[in-house]
């Protein structure tokens, strides 16, 4: 998407790769929303380090840098002899793999890379195979996304009020993202659009990162916190709520995201507000039978006790204030703890719908209609 | 309640007069969970800025420290004529009244005071009736505490888990608190109790205040974010509600009370926990019909955009870290705005009861009952 940086306005994806000088470019999101800029990586290792140091998160943006990390690993490679190529291309598998242990995307998009290069008969056609996967998968990463905002674009009326929960935008894809790509959409159509931000504490990511991209967009937003949704659908201020998904159940419909995801599912249920959840294909987990067997990662508790941010002047102008450091306050009570549960399930009879590159589906008839939602039996 | 500095435990209450030097005793909230400290006001002038300046909050609060006020700046009053005191009173009357315009719980006890006073036939002996009258009005305010605690101790079995929000503890009030006084009673009685604290952003009252008091108190709690409520009901981890209000409705049983508390009180009757309010009688209005009516207070957006504490290090233990100076951060991004609605309003259908001095009701049977709380047709 866009980005103005000193008034220039450009063209960026949250992952790319240079050819000339083999490095994969990333956009260094621990930085946002104080500061934007580009890191490239020189090696693979570094990409890795890049993915394992969260420069880059988000699954479809860290599956389309291990992509790349895996044809920049390869490309280093010096020498014409196969047997040693396809040991070196393991090792960079392995390294790419290991800087997200848990992440399923990185090894299915490296896995596909890998498939593709075998069939060169040369370690040189193997290279150039190998990054043209690569460009393929974030090319079809960007397309997907693009074909969810064309599904959920229609969901959008003219001067929709929408919420959206934590971030699932560009910055966490190749390009566009998955909630935002129906906003979007809806901007480039023409049709008014005001987006309601949630925090998202306690990590903030509503109020940090999409707000960041929404305003580098050009799209109205406000930031709210966590605890003023219900009040404003209450008042009749909310049309529509469109969040992401880390994992998607296709046998029960059940939806694992952020933490707050359900309570805003729950409030919209109540007010009659259509609720819907953005996805990726590869989102869908086809195994697990209910949410109450996902695990719910328990972060440290720093995250609830305390908040970052830049130092700055709570009098000062609130738009565009003078900011300082960045910097950790300790918000609670010094000698308090607290429990930090980062996700939470929704179950499917409180989601009005899915939006997919595939369509719109109810969260129920996942399962019946798996074979036109990728599932290999 | 008891407060622990530097290893010496002490009983205080939030606002306590010294005869001997004339002077209102209040803990310097401002300063609260980061450090504790008890200010002493010279003159009414200087309570009426404590009031003003926010060193103590709350509505009981502020009218024991507004009774107490009136009685401090009729006794530095000398002379023995009648008439030049009673403007003198009136003086410090509107002093008092105007360092909170908006709130009537301190010109209510002002008045009492004044009536009290009126009964003395010298300066001499006003100024000793009214004293004891403001005493009078803290320990009743501190009694009716204790009573919602004898009521509402009922509700909780050995070993529950609640749920509060926000801050209706002691430091709102001159002593045990609100929402806090079953605890409080339940702690007492040899009940197992366990709290979770709603962080309550924007301005994270449950977080730093109340997660101050029970600590002190050594009542088990931890923080949690707003969003986690759900989830944590959800899994069965909460077994009852309980927070203050800033105003009921006695004719529709419609609690009006920090923002989120709306969103609370939904998640409880999806889950079928039981979920109550503890008020004083005070906090009812006879007058206003609807909720819809109350006006929605919009803070200024610093509060949503960024969040005030002590510089601190992440990684240094969770429990009593190291804290430098008190500081605010921009947490959101730079050039996005806020919406920040201050307080909701929660319907007299997802409240299970009330918990009051006089009794538990049924929000809506405060009308009916409308003699036995206090309502003077």
């Amino acid at each position: 998407m866009n980005v103005t940086v000193r008034g220039r306005t450009r063209h960026y994806r949250t992952v790319t790769f240079d050819r000339g000088s083999n490095r994969v470019l990333l956009i260094e999101q621990r930085l946002l929303p104080h500061r934007f800029k580009v890191v490239a990586t020189r090696d693979y290792r570094e990409t890795a380090r890049a993915i394992k140091d969260m420069i880059v998160r988000g699954a479809p943006a860290i599956a389309a840098t291990a992509a790349y990390g895996l044809a920049q690993g390869a490309r280093a490679f010096r020498g014409g002899r196969l047997a040693p190529f396809a040991r070196h291309v393991e090792t960079v598998f392995q390294a790419l793999k290991a800087a997200r242990p848990t992440a399923v995307d990185p090894v299915n998009a490296m896995s596909r890379v890998c498939a593709v290069m075998r069939a060169g008969e040369t370690v040189e056609e193997q290279q150039g195979l190998g990054l043209a996967a690569a460009e393929e998968f974030a090319v079809e990463s960007v397309r997907h996304c693009e074909e969810i905002g064309r599904q959920g674009v229609k969901l959008i009326r003219h001067g929709a009020r929408v919420l959206t929960h934590c971030n699932a935008g560009w910055l966490a894809c190749v390009d566009i993202g998955t909630a935002t790509a129906p906003i979007y959409a809806a901007q480039a159509a023409g049709k008014r659009v005001h987006v309601f931000c949630d925090e998202t504490r306690p990590r903030s990511q509503g109020a940090t990162i999409t707000a960041w991209e929404l305003a580098q967009q050009g799209v109205s937003h406000q930031i709210i916190a966590d605890n003023a949704a219900g009040h404003l659908m209450q008042r009749g201020e909310i049309d529509l709520v469109i969040v992401g998904s880390d994992r998607t159940l296709g046998r029960s419909g059940e939806v694992a995201n952020k933490i707050g995801t359900y309570t805003k599912a729950v409030l919209a249920k109540r007010h009659g507000i259509p609720f819907y959840v953005a996805i990726p294909l590869s989102t869908i987990d086809w195994n697990l039978k209910s949410g109450m067997a996902i695990p719910i990662e328990e972060r440290h508790e720093s995250e609830v006790l305390g908040a970052w941010g830049a130092v700055s002047n709570p009098k000062s102008q609130s738009r565009n204030p003078k900011t300082g450091r960045r910097a950790y306050l300790r918000v609670a009570n010094p000698t308090s703890g607290a429990r930090n549960p980062a996700f939470d399930v929704t179950p499917a009879e409180l989601i009005t719908g899915i939006i997919t590159p595939a369509g719109i589906f109810k969260p129920q008839e996942l399962w019946r209609r798996r074979r036109e939602l990728g599932f290999a039996e």
